[in-house]
């Protein structure tokens, strides 16, 4: 998957905070960055807006600045976005026109617990591997009023394309691990057609390799039991991979497995262009208290880097990180610890 | 909201077993009633047909005699349907075509563990109520063949009048409980329109109710970190109210807290008719072996009976069934015992 580390001699990073907690994880994960030294091209990095805040300052919640620096760049690190807590007219989401407008197609979630000894498996080591592009969130919506009230409508779409190159993404990474395995999550018991070429894709994706994936096993689930499944037999799963809206929930449901939504990082990947981005959303209850869990974005700089070919210095990265947890001292408050957001990123430099 | 009981002389009873273990769970549900004698009026039991095994048979998911047989009856019982393992044209699941035939609105869901003493309180003691005829459940599906290949796109459908109704039922049910409190579950960041409309229309109920709900908090949660939290801080939810997709996910997410899905019941009810039907599925892989859990069925007993206004017979099941799960003696493979199935409806018999 990673795209072979061109030989560069700079590394442009787009840094996206945008809002509540998002604006004190990522300077978290830019520190981690700098903290590699030589072990990648010296990082550039541009600050650049977007978010919910910025909508209700400026009117727009994804400038095209913004965008277009993110063209520019190799890779970026996406914070995250607070939501408004009524109709807004004129806001979406910037998250879900970034990976749009990049196209960034695969949202690709690990969910890896730390064992107590490096030499221990984890009990929960696993992948969401989400298609990042459409489903629900083509936000084609309409309101229509009627005599009985008002009605709503969204389409769901579901393309062979999409599918398939999601589906290659799954394989891909199924390939290159121990289990070599992937469940494909669907509900197509009710939606025979959307769900049915998903499901139907996903599985066509070995016949057009010929031979490459014959080593993968195949499972598939329908997401209401998958999410049972997920709590109470982790194990299971290697690969999941799942339209855009499961993989939005599978994916949190994973990361309750792993102890905090604070600890599980993700990559919105495309062809061209790799954002890192923590799965937590913005938390505004804890927001500008110093207090958030840095690891999820620390750990998305990781992927990002390995991403781009940089798998050394992403594993030391990880390897520090997985030490921090291990120890047990210098945590924040959402793993039960007492430590301030800097006390975290101070104790995994010290590791790098 | 339950139908003040008439006073019948006889109760007709519609059982629609349907696949797999659904054939196990059921009888044993019509024991427990059975059990009840004149408690409730004289129990008149339908056997009715539907299912996919039927289909593959006769070409068939739901006959209209089974249809009309339920019209004429006072209440139902539906066991599980079987996914087909690929897309079979002209299946369409039976369920969800009765909830919408009968417009049983409702699928309420009560996820309740069960105590070490009668004197506890359940650590988990929540409620899913789940709209049962929209959403992605309308059913409105196309393909259409593209230059880039096959397209597929579904509906999504939200109504203010469901929205509405679903709304006044989780105010209603959480009025009489407790906590008294309710969470919208949605995902209006993405969705602004229809889940805009879901989440708009649920709080407006109280307003519509003069007074009414006033006892009642309301709180809402993304669909996404709902089931994130479930798995963190169940407490924190009392009555959850979603749209029907996300009710389906999050009611099997609540069924993992409790130790298995074969303890959880539900109802799928409208103004005139109930159906009482387990939340686990047709378990293909133990189907025919004796052993599915039959709790969640008889409990799906009690709530129908309860709903139909015999709450005292209703009582005397639950507590029959939590007796023995408290005892521990005689329990199914699921919950780590090794008794069939008529061995757990005995043991609950004798106790009724
Ligand atoms: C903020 C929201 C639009 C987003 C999503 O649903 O994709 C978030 O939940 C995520 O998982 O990245
Ligand atoms: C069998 C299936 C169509 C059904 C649903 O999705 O509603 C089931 O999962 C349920 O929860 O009753």
């Amino acid at each position: 998957l990673s795209t072979a580390a061109a030989s560069r001699s700079s590394l442009k990073i787009g840094l996206v905070p945008a809002d509540g907690i998002g604006r004190e994880v990522i300077p978290a994960a830019r520190q981690a960055i700098e903290a590699l030294g030589s072990d990648v091209p010296k990082p550039e990095f541009v600050e650049l807006l977007a978010g919910f805040e910025l909508f209700t300052r400026t009117g727009t919640a994804l400038p095209e600045e913004t965008v277009q620096a993110l063209k520019e760049s190799d890779c970026a690190l996406f914070g995250a976005v607070s939501s408004p807590s009524r109709r807004v007219t004129g806001y979406s989401s910037p998250i879900v026109g970034l990976r749009k407008i990049l196209d960034l197609y695969a949202n690709v979630r690990p969910v890896i617990s730390v064992a107590p000894t490096p030499e221990e498996k984890p009990s929960v080591d696993l992948i969401v591997v989400r298609e990042n592009t459409e489903c629900l969130y083509v936000k084609q919506e309409e309101m229509t009023p009627t005599e009985n009230g008002r009605e709503a409508r969204a389409t769901r779409l579901i393309t062979e394309r999409a599918s398939r190159r999601i589906g290659e993404m799954a394989f891909e990474l199924a390939k290159a691990r121990q289990r070599k395995h992937v469940t494909i999550i669907h509900k197509s018991n009710v939606l025979s057609i959307t769900d049915g070429l998903f499901r139907e894709t996903v599985r066509s994706v070995p016949r057009l390799h010929e031979g490459k994936y014959d080593d993968v096993e195949i499972a598939e689930q329908l997401v209401d039991s998958a999410v049972y499944r997920l709590f109470r037999e982790p194990h299971i799963y290697d690969v999941m991979v799942a339209p855009n809206l499961y993989g939005d929930i599978i994916s949190d449901a994973a990361a309750a497995l792993v102890g905090s939504l604070g600890l599980v990082p993700s990559v919105n990947a495309g062809d061209n262009f790799v954002m890192g981005e923590p799965v937590h959303g913005s938390a505004p209850d804890i927001a500008g208290q110093g207090i958030a869990n840095p690891i999820a974005s620390i750990r998305s700089a990781a992927l990002m880097l390995r991403h781009l070919g940089y798998g050394a210095p992403a594993d030391r990265l990880d390897k520090a990180v997985d030490e921090v947890i291990r120890e047990g001292q210098v945590l924040t408050p959402d793993l039960g610890g007492k430590s301030k957001t800097q006390e975290v990123v101070d104790a995994i430099l010290k590791r790098i």
